[in-house]
């Protein structure tokens, strides 16, 4: 393969030498589309419709309230959490599936920061840093709770990962970012951050929304402190699934938030009107869970247990590279800038690029069958799914965005739609 | 049909002449099993799986990503909180269905006590008043964000309806009751003891787990301030199916609370670093929600549609009334004590009775395929849905009852389980 000139044959060879290639048989994929996106909603596993076909009718229709034992749904959000928890270097008992990204990040910050105001120094420790540019409901969450609290705690927002250093000091509380940012996909190494936010005393919560299925993750070897992340992007868990939150059992006893629900008592049904924590991971459930959409979560994971992380990151790298040699070659004379890392050690699984009418091409390419979407600002991003992206379907998205740009197949008046 | 003396026959005319009896054939049961335990988990509408399939099969499997606005993805909240609206009393764009019952209560309880602490007096009103027999996990929100906000709330624990007007006082900044007591089925006169706590300045939050969809509600006519309730009960959403809140167009400009996420922002999709709360009903929404468990929700609320609250009440009064009744008559010899009211204005939808072996009786019912539950200390209940039980059921149920008790044919030393 000339890497100068690579061809369809050459993605073609590549797709024949992919250890991977035979999982894409596993999922559903509309015939006539490239799906460039599935850091955004993840592709349906055939497996999960069986799945929630055997919830609904049989657990549901038949059982009724007996499957809360029998089918074993009240432990759904563990036993799933055991599941997801090899893919990011988490141990058993220490993650569950349960509520929103957003919810879970709010328990994860409350805890995190009473852990703090407990030590010594506690009360100097009223700084909460994370991004600018992190996914907004990010820092929507601590805004809240922190406003909330009024307790004098700010959150300073940096604007590039290079502020970090100069930014965690005897003051921070603690360093919340997202491991892969969802629009520039710039990969924090995630065992250096932590580090740096230990030798300042400062605790570290990771979201993992872009990352979990996607890059390798050593929770336990980066020894991150707490962690959230997302099971509908890819961990193909189904449109909203319920996300994961992953507290290490050296944490676990001081692990406490405001959202003391049923779930998370020590005996949910004895029906006590105190509340009394459960000492094990379930203390960061609160209610009661959406059964259907947690079920369908097993379906995906059942993929990854298929292969491991180091293959599907091989294939990832692979296919970025794959991308965005492929766009600045035959996208030469456009004006396309390349908004991800080109460092391996600092790119996620998806691809973002600048254009003057990124919104309008990217509607272009829809049209087309090749599925990317538009962030603000002005950025076309395009994920890739190692488990279902082939190289072929590189080669003829770039294909396309060439076509689309060459001949200026696009509306640039076109007006944004509201939503995603 | 003589009182005293109850018939199957009778139970059968009282199904020819049932206006609802038709309604069903839309749900999904088992044929063997006379189903008591629709308070707990409602039955499968038959339709949910066909709205499962088309959400799993094509919204998510062939249209993907693009789902979110092609097939109103982002709107089901709002969407489907109006279709439930009705049901309980409430006007258009004033419920969302979304996230647990215990989050809309943490949510309803802050904004509840930010209003009233930006009242003149709000620096004396430091009391929230509830039931010691409330549902647990309605108190442990209260416990849970009280504690957390440390500003010297308390929650005063009232042991019986009776105790609320010596309760609330001057100092009372919320009251917060569950229309009907999961255990007892005792159903509060929701506009009288509105007109009480705001006699005294009190705001009042309704829990309608138990009520909506069972009992009628009208939610303005009572001037209640706030409500949550649950959708996988009487209203037949699902296991785990997605809560709802309501919160007034009058209280919607004030309500305020710690979960600001990103689907309760003005621009959700403008990615901005500060939160900007949407002026509307959907300021209730946090985080992305599970889509396939919330749209199964609607498939219940179409049956609603086809009938009216008070048809569904007086049906539900009248299996009730049978239910004890025959119960009083036929196992009159054991010692039942019946712990729901008889007095209808304050009887919910589902009956319990106390009994010395009650865990060891309902087991030997369920094994006979009479489905009723148990709850802490000693109580049989039986929920009763007029959408679906007959007043066969409640005959051949109380038969079964009889048979057990006169015969002793249960385990008196059967272990409790765990779960439900």
């Amino acid at each position: 393969m000339n890497i100068n000139h690579i061809t369809h044959s050459d993605c073609l060879a590549l797709d024949q030498q992919d250890p991977l290639a035979a999982l894409r048989q596993q999922f559903r994929l509309p015939a006539q589309m490239i799906y460039l996106d599935g850091n955004s909603l993840g592709a349906q596993p055939k497996a999960a419709f069986d799945r929630a076909q055997q919830v609904i009718q049989e657990e549901w229709g038949n059982d009724l309230i007996t499957s809360w034992n029998k089918a074993g749904w009240f432990d759904l959000p563990s036993r799933l959490g055991n599941l997801l928890a090899p893919l990011i270097g988490a141990q058993a008992e220490e993650v569950v599936i349960t509520d929103s990204t957003s919810i879970n990040l709010f328990k994860a910050i409350a805890a995190a920061l009473q852990i703090q105001a407990q030590q010594a120094d506690g009360a100097q420790r009223k700084v909460i840093i994370t991004e600018r540019s992190n996914f907004p409901t990010d820092i929507y969450m601590a805004e809240g709770l922190t406003k909330w609290l009024d307790r004098g705690y700010q959150i300073h927002l940096i604007d590039s990962p290079e502020e970090l250093t100069s930014a965690i000091n005897q003051h921070t509380a603690l360093v919340m970012l997202t491991h892969v940012n969802y629009r520039t996909g710039y990969l924090y190494d995630m065992a250096q951050v932590t580090a740096l936010a230990h030798q300042h005393g400062a605790l570290c919560l990771w979201d993992l929304a872009h990352s979990a299925g996607a890059v390798e993750v050593d929770l336990h070897q980066a020894q991150a402190d707490f962690a959230v992340g997302c099971c509908y992007k890819y961990l193909n868990g189904g449109p909203g699934a319920p996300a994961f939150i992953w507290v290490p059992q050296r944490h676990q006893a001081q692990f406490h938030h405001p959202l003391t629900g049923w779930w998370g008592h020590a005996a949910p049904f004895a029906m006590q009107p105190n509340f009394q924590v459960t000492p094990n991971i379930r203390r960061a459930l609160c209610g009661t869970q959406p059964i259907v959409s947690l079920a369908m979560i097993e379906s995906g994971l059942q993929i990854f247990a298929q292969t491991s992380m180091s293959a599907i990151r091989q294939k990832s790298l692979a296919l970025t590279d794959l991308f965005i040699q492929l766009v600045e070659t035959r996208c030469a004379r456009h004006q396309l800038g390349l908004v991800t890392p080109r460092e391996h050690a600092k790119r996620g699984s998806h691809v973002s690029f600048t254009h003057e009418h990124a919104y309008a091409v990217i509607q272009a390419l829809i049209n087309r069958g090749v599925v990317g979407d538009y962030r603000e600002p002005a950025i076309m991003r395009f994920g890739f799914t190692p488990l279902y992206t082939s190289f072929v379907d590189v080669w003829n998205a770039v294909d396309a965005l060439s076509d689309i740009l060459d001949n200026q197949l696009y509306d640039a008046n076109i007006q944004r739609h509201a939503v995603t």
